[in-house]
């Protein structure tokens, strides 16, 4: 991969593959910067194209086109985890590519991924790798119900995850999920998700958001709170651990690390549930509550800039508009206090993102 | 013109004749409500042009061309008040346009600004019309010297204005002006200048942000301070002066009137000096200070949404990026507390505004 070498300058572009709301938001970011974005998405109905200098709507195998894009670009990023490694390769055989696409293979493989942050002495909940029915049976026995079984590639909102709650749901399980490599995992009696937001420059000067407490329904995040209401030792712990994790990857760019909270009998002990290579719905919130947002940090640190300031200025409280939510934008754009997000996209479906709020209040240093 | 009716759902169109910086904020301002933008600008470097859904590159004398602008949206505005009246009565046939093309009018002409402030009770500096050499003299023996002579159409930052400080300066400042409508003004000797942006919905709902405090040199703003050091009731006084402009306007939209502060043997007193029928640049701070900046209130007011709070969060110093002072983005960018705003323009010229910066720091109800 090329080396990226000075920062770029106001005028350069920046190359996003990838062309859903969090592309839409790295788009406005890099403008406000005065770089210039071309979007990548093979959905013509992408809504960052609409925000974008420069679009290419083809698949993410067209080679031509790769290389098209990746010549009209100083450096490029991703919005997504799972853009295939072989586009991955294409593009940074022409241009540096952040984060790394060793960085993006190990964080597509969940098994990989617990694996990183396991040798790198981050606790995680316990699993297994499964590759067949039998060894699911061997799991079960080791790990115990409830259990996760997910597929090791493509999942996200709970795509690819299937709860198996006693040896009775199992063969619904294996029904479930095609066949392939697995892996099951431990279902965590938690006392609350938090999860952190992280950005690493190119000269590994780290920054981290405040973490923020986060809720989910049917697997999908529908609000984000800062301050959390955990202990400040907990959040101190958290914002560590996201940083080694960032370190340790040598990662370029805005990282998110979500946590399980757990309690022993009084003690807390963080897990990391698992880690997002990219701009995160969960940091949503700093667009309004900070000085420079995840999306700013993420194009800072891609384009060689110093990283912008995570320190929040309100406490936040961000909802996802889910579907049929987004309808409510008229009583959400009533709120004074509260900013409306909405996503550009052209239907709305059950459980897609369409838009988000986010509800400010003055600062104060713990959650009432 | 048509009139508009219910409040434009998410996925409808804005169109804004005008695409410099004041126009690629707008642009955002609506992507991030899901609104689509059309930008309408007869300069094919247009940096609003970029961040815009659809762009019309055109003449604003090419009528087929904004029948059709104004056919693909549902509600137009401008980003520069020197709009021709030819181009706002075609499109104003088709479609809505706020502000209205008759306050628009007011604010192209001086005088009538002026008159219409006059007529509506509100303080300016004294001023004479001037149509001919001979009222030149009559009026400065009037006004007196120092006086500002001033075209009364197309002037901004300074331009079509000239300052006679004695009687030797007059025939150069004659010389200096084209022939044509003017207006002599007395030169006003303020403590400060300041200015409040409004804005106002189609229902009358009306927002006033606090009073920034402003700096020009060689006549372009360079700084603009909140909150400003002026007195609480000066400072109120301006509010609900701007308020009440916007009303005795039926303004819709986004208004900026900017005050002179004098001071007679204590007494302090406001002089309007001119209002900015637009989103305006003493107003950037609200970008990063409050919860809803003043584009996007504009953009909420002509599409019919309710206004977003204009409380900061935050205090606020503003920094114009003038002609080479661009080139100090990088060391800008390195200030956590600074956020960075740069336009995208294609070329850096003396005097052109090419970017700013706001520094926010803890709120406080006072300047220190």
């Amino acid at each position: 991969m090329p080396m990226a070498e000075a920062p770029l300058a106001p005028g350069a572009a920046i190359g996003i593959l990838g062309g859903g709301q969090l592309g839409r938001m790295l788009a406005v970011a890099a403008a406000q910067l005065g770089l210039r974005c071309h979007i990548y998405s093979d959905d013509p109905k992408s809504p960052a194209f609409e925000l974008a200098g420069a679009k290419t709507h083809a698949s993410y195998e067209d080679q031509a086109q790769l290389v098209a894009f990746a010549n009209s670009v100083s450096v490029a990023g991703v919005e997504f985890e799972n853009v295939p490694a072989s586009t991955l390769a294409t593009v940074s055989a022409h241009v540096p590519v952040y984060p790394s696409p060793k960085v993006l293979a190990i964080s597509q493989d969940r098994l990989s991924e617990k694996e990183f942050l396991r040798e790198n002495g981050v606790a995680v909940a316990p699993y297994r790798r499964v590759d067949s029915v039998e060894e699911l049976a061997a799991a079960l026995k080791e790990i115990g119900y409830p259990a996760l079984l997910k597929t090791r590639r493509f999942g996200y909102d709970g795509k690819g995850q299937c709860r198996i709650g006693s040896e009775q749901e199992k063969a619904q399980a294996v029904k479930a999920l095609a066949a392939g490599p697995m892996l099951l995992e431990s279902v965590i009696d938690f006392v609350r998700e938090i999860s952190v937001v992280v950005v690493r420059d190119r000269n590994g000067d780290t920054r981290t958001y405040e973490p923020s407490e986060n809720t989910h329904h049917s697997q999908i995040l529908t609000r984000s709170l800062v301050p959390a209401h955990a202990d400040q030792m907990v959040l101190k712990t958290a914002r560590e651990t996201a940083q080694e994790i960032a370190l340790q990857l040598d990662y370029v760019g805005t990282l998110c690390v979500e946590f399980f909270e757990c309690e022993d009998e009084g003690d807390h002990k963080l897990l990391v549930n698992e880690i997002a290579p990219r701009v995160h719905n969960s940091g949503h919130w700093t667009l309004d509550a900070c000085v420079v947002s995840q999306f700013e940090n993420h194009i800072r640190a891609i384009a060689g800039w110093p990283l912008g300031g995570t320190d929040r200025h309100s406490n936040a409280e961000m909802l996802n508009l889910i579907g049929d939510d987004v309808a409510q934008w008229s009583t959400w754009a009533k709120d004074p206090h509260t900013a409306v997000h909405i996503y550009g996209k052209d239907e709305i479906r059950a459980g897609r993102k369409m838009g988000h709020v986010t509800r400010l209040t003055p600062k104060t240093e713990r959650s009432r």
